[in-house]
């Protein structure tokens, strides 16, 4: 853990520089607008350790997999997140000594992110060795109203001296990705163009052949004026620059604004390029840095009046969750239905690939209660890589679909045995997403029309992939890896066994269900995939005989076979010297240890939520949350959410905690190559989900609301069925206000209401 | 399979050139003598593909570790067999054209090796396009009686045409290793010299620092009688050679013979190793070609005199055996300590590492009945290593001794958590190879000198790895991987439980023989090794309460927790077309699968041929056997070893020659890497301990012979206690000829003979 920032519920600030956590700070102040995104790196370039990373939704890289020993059914590749142009250069000379914090004396250093308006500040006073001290204050922001540009804005003072500044403004397409398998670079360039107003650079990545074009333009100011000074253009292979120098007094102000365009032949044909994204630039440099940064604003406020939630009497809490919200905007608004949520976001390059079964199984609830487009185009994603996910299943020896583990394209990436051809509880998430989206909007259209394809080609791998067992009468799922991966390659794990069955199931559900209100689908859907009455009458048959471990004694599930055999020791009764255990014990010791990396009997019993009765919950509850070292940043939403439903307040709390500043306070020692990006989701779940204890029976949305004991109320919005509500929970009195929509049924704490729009209803609770 | 070669009882001959599968002839066609050996490229160089092959006993590289994902405990390196200094580069000219086999047409192509005498022919005929051709017969040995000797003698006749011939023998130390992690070149060069007389060339591995001298010198002959054109010195970086040309009539014979020394920094000083290298060379040169190969065919005589196999009425099988018997000499003859059998000897790089548990698990016992001082070396190898592997342990959070699986010089290189981590039987294998030495030798020095220290380490490793099931109150062994790689991190393995169990109880029988014999040597142990009396009870605890597997419905070991609720399937019921499954299957199918790789149970039976009875080895047998592929090259011998002991006589047969002729077959479609040493005394054995049923009881020598119906009979010589044996097994009769030393008793089919020296003893069978 790292107490590194002051408590402000709407700034996340860093007072004084520190270089050795420079990469933790990096990717805390990282921005994005969806369509590209940085690491908090510096415009002046740094020669101490920096993780510099400029990232583009959608651009990847096929990099040929490294492996220790191979497999058989390794993919060749893995999809890596491209670092690509830096295009936020500015070189900085006084006097002909270049800026660069890890060479000098630094004093005054803040960084700043305004999480309102999106914004990165940072200011520091640069001390040379003759006494010189020039003042800096630099911010930046990408614009949400227009995400093809980014502008920055560079002021310097010479505090107690007058002297010669230069500024070097350029891009730089000679970058590349530090977790690069084969130490390749991944660009080449195409293009690069250059005059007094403007510079361009084309690159293309090699393999997928991305073109992106980057464009610049930089102004000068004095005390607020603009000045034209003689530029040295600078041109080499994968760079263009310029050099600007002026002789500025004692105590003057000079300004860089530099102006951005990014864009790619992703949204762009390809000889138009280039013209686009001059064009965009151009308008952008008219406009002027002010104008963009209001537009930019303005959207911003669109975004926190929506999605903002409001924690009165906790600032810690109210930052974190804050973070977390303004990180998921930065990251992914669902506006393209080809992009998916990556894991780090725009945050650094670990993990690659984009799509993880955390998008359906933690992002989607924030997604699906807050809109329902953006939940549709996320199960939509999956749909357009059905034919790659039974590809990937025939591949391994199975009917049916097998969604990938990591990809980018639909096709598989990872390359672990123990979890790309063993995790496959995946699957059933996904499934489980459609049946969320379903049960909670109430539209069937995406079930009717897509998602029954999706459930047939999946649950036919289920089908395929347990074994009968004769003697046993049962069906089991042998080698397989749970959600929690400190477990591999066992037999029977529950949540696997638990969500096969009622995968196949929800399938047989929907296909009735489709069969009664639309005949005329069913049968083309019967027809076109070919199902038949063996199938199904197999699916039940699994059903009616899934094996499920089981402990007789304590009356709880077993997370898999032989997990009992295992020495039985809390966490709390281990020395706080070994956690996080992934960094000190050796891999075969977790995997024998009885700690559980992340909630997995639990997560089935998230998903259901009243399936199982109170006290089914508190025993597994009690059995496995002590067992837990949340070393996922996954694990702590969900158990707080249950830790919710069954009345577990502090602990509800805690957990809270751990996941809503998990990145901020580095709770696990790992945020230096990136933020968490997906468990940002759970981190709302656990409040909306969790405190508020919101679900949906029938037709009705239901509250269960409680406050942490360290609060004095926490309020957010929420979409349901069109209609828009927001809900304000204090001590003692929940308030559900419905800002728009239909009349609609609202229980609380079991007894039903009729909410209508424009009206409130406070509760007392 | 392929079947390539001619049966032939004293050579490997290969008739016609089949470029396609070159890489499996080179592996077939290597020579060895223990200090170097290579495989059997061309000497003209070759631009079709090839895996060109030079190695040097000992002398290895620390490859940095290549993981797709790293896992806490790996070791940062894998220790390579280096490909060294090309030294047998002749290329090959008349009139100006290169003579390349890839490129050109090529009759009468036939490769022989003579297995007696320890040489490689190679000879066709070149036809150029304008249709000269040139007849060519090229020989090749490495000394084994100067092992830092190897000559090679060239010799062309054109056919019908005179021309200009050129020759250009060089040394090229500018080679790599296919299987470099990261592409690394492992050589740089420290110095080279030449004069018209001999050249050398002095490398260097980088972070391991080994030198390597290299000198050459060659000779040309025209119809048998030297000449001495000028020579062209040609010189650059890693690079000598000198070019030679002369004007041949037609059917003259123009020779090139080519003499070359290699020596390492392992056995000389630095500072003289050029000297001697060129001192060594120039005696060789003057001894020439002939002397030096009558004194390297005197050294294979007395090795086939000791060690060869006779088997009567069946050629193949007499080919494969001697196939065998050769490669292990070639490899590996125990005069060198600090130097062990890797598995692919010098025939190629894959595996890296040199030794494996394949050393004591099934190489021992051909040393052991061979040659006692050979087993002892080979023991005193792992004394060796005793502190690396505590430090081994140590890293992983155990106490004691954990021997590593792969391994150069102590340090564990593997790199698959599965293996790594969890392979663990291979530390009983140790302790097996001890007792098995001081029960065949009846000399107890060196388990009271070194082996007690090994025997107790590991035993703590156990005491310390097992985990105490105290609902069941029996002790388990989690997590691990058994001789089967076929399944990874399973519990209780049955093997390894049964090993873990009784070298715990050797150890205490161990302790109380040296307690009883040598009280002094007890107490300086118990004192060493600070050994408790705590510590010997809990073996003694684990002993009583150790838990095994077993299927009580048909009263079988049962291989692992949770083998019996797989899908059960014998092998002869897989589609032809799917086998071998490593190379079809996707690898968690074949974890899921029943499938078996190589001996895992049947291990542990074969290790204690007297205690279980035959019924119980037979069901055993009867069960596993046809759930097993014999995808290891270790698997077919052991099996067929207990199928001797019940008496199956077809299926011991049947897999004696798969495991004899594994290799010249290519029965796993892998040989073009590299043969299968390590396995090659496993097929010795099944002759000896299968077919011969030799065992030792108290102090006599056991036999219970019987002859494959498809042979005539079998002869073979053993070495037990100070005395020399030849055994001659034939239907109806074995004759046990005592060579050498005192008096004995032999015990054939339960009943006991005394042997004599200079005498045989014939019995009716």
């Amino acid at each position: 853990m790292i107490d590194k920032f002051l408590a402000d519920e709407w700034h996340i600030v860093e007072e004084g520089f520190a270089p050795e956590t420079n990469r933790f700070s990096e990717s805390i102040f990282s921005l994005g607008n969806e369509h590209m995104g940085l690491r908090g790196f510096f415009e002046e370039g740094y020669s101490g350790d920096s993780l510099q990373g400029t990232y583009l939704a959608g651009i990847y890289y096929p990099d040929k997999t490294r492996v220790g020993w191979w497999k058989n059914g390794y993919p060749e590749f893995f999809a890596k997140v491209v670092n690509s142009t830096n295009w936020i250069g500015i070189d900085v000379e006084t006097e002909h000594k270049k800026l660069d914090l890890a060479k000098c004396k630094v004093k005054d250093f803040k960084r700043v992110l305004n999480m309102k308006e999106g914004k990165l500040t940072r200011s520091f006073v640069w001390v040379e060795s003759d006494g010189k001290e020039t003042s800096f204050v630099i911010e930046r922001f990408l614009s949400m109203a227009e995400n093809s540009i980014a502008c920055i804005s560079m002021t310097a003072v010479p505090l107690n001296y007058s002297g010669t500044f230069s500024f070097l403004p350029y891009l730089d397409g000679d970058v590349s990705n530090e977790d690069s398998n084969y130490g390749e670079k991944f660009w080449e360039e195409v293009n690069r163009g250059m005059n007094a107003r403007h510079a361009f650079l084309t690159m293309k990545t090699k393999k997928t052949g991305f073109l992106v074009t980057t464009a610049m333009h930089a102004k000068l100011l004095v005390d607020g004026k603009e000045i034209e000074p003689a530029k040295e253009l600078l041109a080499r292979d994968k760079y263009v620059g310029y050099k600007m120098e002026y002789y500025v007094e004692k105590g003057s102000e000079i300004q860089i604004q530099k102006f951005v365009s990014v864009c790619t032949s992703r949204d762009h044909e390809e000889h138009v390029l280039e013209t686009v994204t001059v064009d965009k630039l151009v308008s952008a440099y008219c406009s002027g840095f002010e104008n963009l940064f209001e537009a930019h604003k303005r959207e911003m406020e669109k975004k926190w009046e929506d999605s903002d939630v409001v924690i009165e009497g906790d600032v810690k809490a109210q930052q974190g969750i804050r973070y977390n919200i303004f990180q998921l905007h930065q990251t992914y608004t669902g506006k393209d239905p080809r992009l998916n949520i990556g894991p780090k976001g725009f945050t650094g390059e670990k993990y690659g690939g984009s799509t993880y079964w955390d998008t359906e199984a933690f992002c989607f609830p924030f997604y699906l209660y807050t809109d329902q487009q953006v939940a549709k185009n996320l199960l939509y994603y999956r749909y357009l890589h059905l034919e790659r996910a039974k590809e990937n299943a025939a591949k391994l020896g199975f009917k049916g679909a097998l969604y990938p583990m990591v990809t980018m394209d639909g096709q598989e990436c990872h390359n672990e045995w123990e979890i790309t051809f063993e995790e496959i509880h995946r699957n059933a998430a996904i499934s489980y997403a459609i049946y969320h989206y379903t049960h909670y909007t109430g539209d069937h259209s995406y079930l009717y029309e897509y998602g029954i394809e999706v459930l047939v080609e999946i649950s036919r791998f289920w089908a395929d992939r347990v074994n009968y067992h004769p003697r046993k009468d049962q069906y089991m799922i042998l080698g397989v890896t749970g959600p929690n991966e400190y477990e591999n390659n066992v037999n029977n794990n529950w949540y696997t066994n638990t969500m096969a069955s009622w995968n196949l199931g929800y399938a047989l559900v929907s296909l009735d269900d489709i069969k009664k209100k639309d005949e005329k689908r069913y049968r083309e859907v019967i027809a076109k995939l070919r199902l038949t009455q063996d199938e199904t009458s197999k699916w039940q048959d699994i059903i009616r005989k899934m094996y499920y471990p089981y402990v007789e004694e304590l009356g709880i599930f077993e997370q898999n076979d032989g997990y009992m055999d295992k020495e039985q020791i809390l966490v709390k009764d281990l020395p706080q010297e070994v956690l996080p255990l992934n960094k000190h014990w050796s891999w075969d010791r977790i995997l024998r240890s009885c700690f559980i990396k992340q909630a997995d009997t639990l997560q089935a019993i998230y998903f259901f939520p009243t399936r199982y009765d109170v006290e089914c919950v508190k025993r597994n509850f009690d059995f496995y949350e002590p067992r837990t070292v949340h070393e996922s940043s996954l694990s702590p939403s969900i158990y707080s959410i249950v830790a919710s439903r069954i009345g577990y307040k502090e602990k509800a709390y805690e957990l809270y905690l751990r996941t809503a500043r998990l990145d901020l306070d580095d709770y696990n020692d790992d945020a230096d190559d990136g933020v968490h990006l997906t468990s940002m989701a759970g981190t709302w779940a656990s409040i909306v989900q969790g405190f508020a204890g919101m679900d949906v029976k029938d037709d009705a949305l239901v509250l269960r609301p409680s406050v942490p004991d360290q609060w004095e109320g926490y309020a957010f919005k929420i979409t349901f069925r069109g209609r828009h509500f927001k809900i304000e929970v204090r001590k003692g009195q929940v308030t559900i206000g419905q800002l728009s929509g239909e009349d609609v049924v609202v229980e609380v704490f079991d007894k039903q209401y009729t909410s209508k729009a424009g009206n409130s209803i406070a509760i007392a609770c």
